[in-house]
């Protein structure tokens, strides 16, 4: 990867640039079939440098006058996105917000997969999906699970994010509007649905 | 309001100096009693100049010396964040996600009330809260709701916010990767979990 801190926007553009390389009739499959950034640029109403600029930082440069080797470019971006083996993800909190994270199918896009959830609650155990929390430690070990979502009230979040840290979660996406305390080297982002609310009712139109 | 525009990050601290202003034995409810600036930083551990501009962006600048009145302070503040009113949100989309926000309680604290979701599926209509799509338009009409939240896979995504602009929708939520057109005028915000994960993967601890 030529620029391990690629930016959120060239991110979010990257499924788009792979949807383009795997399904357009613009695109040659042939072994050694090349494309150019211009060309992606124009195909998808972006701009020249962007598009260039977003390709360089995961799949480094293209040939002059020749672009990208095809397969290398499409192989390139999978790599970046994790579609080749999807990055497993644990929710913490398998209530109503949990358990729709837990079922979300638009995770593989960007190379994630929800493959467990935990609760301190018993009651929602008849999913074979939701764990308790005593087994988070011992699962995430197992199956090399390193980011978390919580899913929980702003009162447990705190202890949830300890138990995650604890269990070697090391990134975490907190859903609650709480803001926990974590040592450093861990992240926390955060994802908050009133936030969001609010900050869009105050922007004008 | 002193500012119309008023930063994410500020809105984000306002439920904060409300709850401190609410329930902190270090302030009087005595009528005209005054708290300033300051107490309020050292109190929250918040630096001082960005409590005064949080303050000044939704209640004015306090008196010189003297700060805020208490009262009228926590007036304003939960007139900014409708606290007195809740402004009414639906969901559009009422499938795990959907009915998840719908259900979910913590809006209210930043002055939110999700009254009710829309689906095209008539399977869902069980719930009371819960309604057909061609009830939009009347719903939004009679409840005074301009803000949605859409919660509906990509491909329904275009046709949905369609939909909620023809109902009077002037603000919308979107849960989904697709990059919806709307009329000049209408905001759209993004909040899509797939691409907050794969930003946290990327981002170094």
């Amino acid at each position: 990867m030529a620029n391990p801190e690629v930016s959120r926007a060239t991110i979010g553009r990257l499924p788009s640039y792979l949807a383009f390389l795997e399904n357009s009739p613009k695109v040659s499959h042939e072994p050694g079939a090349t494309i150019s950034s211009s060309v992606i640029a124009k195909e998808l109403g972006l701009g020249e440098v962007q598009v260039r600029k977003d390709l360089a930082s995961v799949a480094g440069s293209g040939k002059p006058k020749v672009g990208f080797d095809v397969a290398a470019l499409t192989e390139s971006i999978e790599r970046f996105l994790g579609r080749r083996r999807l990055e497993p993800v644990v929710v913490i909190g398998a209530g109503r917000l949990g358990t729709a994270i837990l079922n979300y199918n638009g995770l593989a896009e960007y190379g994630f997969e929800v493959i467990a959830a935990f609760d301190r609650s018993r009651i929602k155990m008849g999913d074979p999906k939701i764990f308790s929390m005593e087994e988070l430690p011992e699962f995430c070990k197992n199956h090399g699970v390193t980011m978390a979502v919580v899913a929980v009230p702003d009162y447990a979040c705190q202890e949830v994010c300890d138990a995650a840290v604890d269990a070697g979660i090391s990134k975490i996406l907190n859903f609650s509007s709480a803001k926990p305390e974590v040592p450093s080297g861990i992240l926390v982002e955060h994802l908050n649905i009133a936030l969001s609310l609010a900050a869009l009712k105050h922007t004008e139109g």
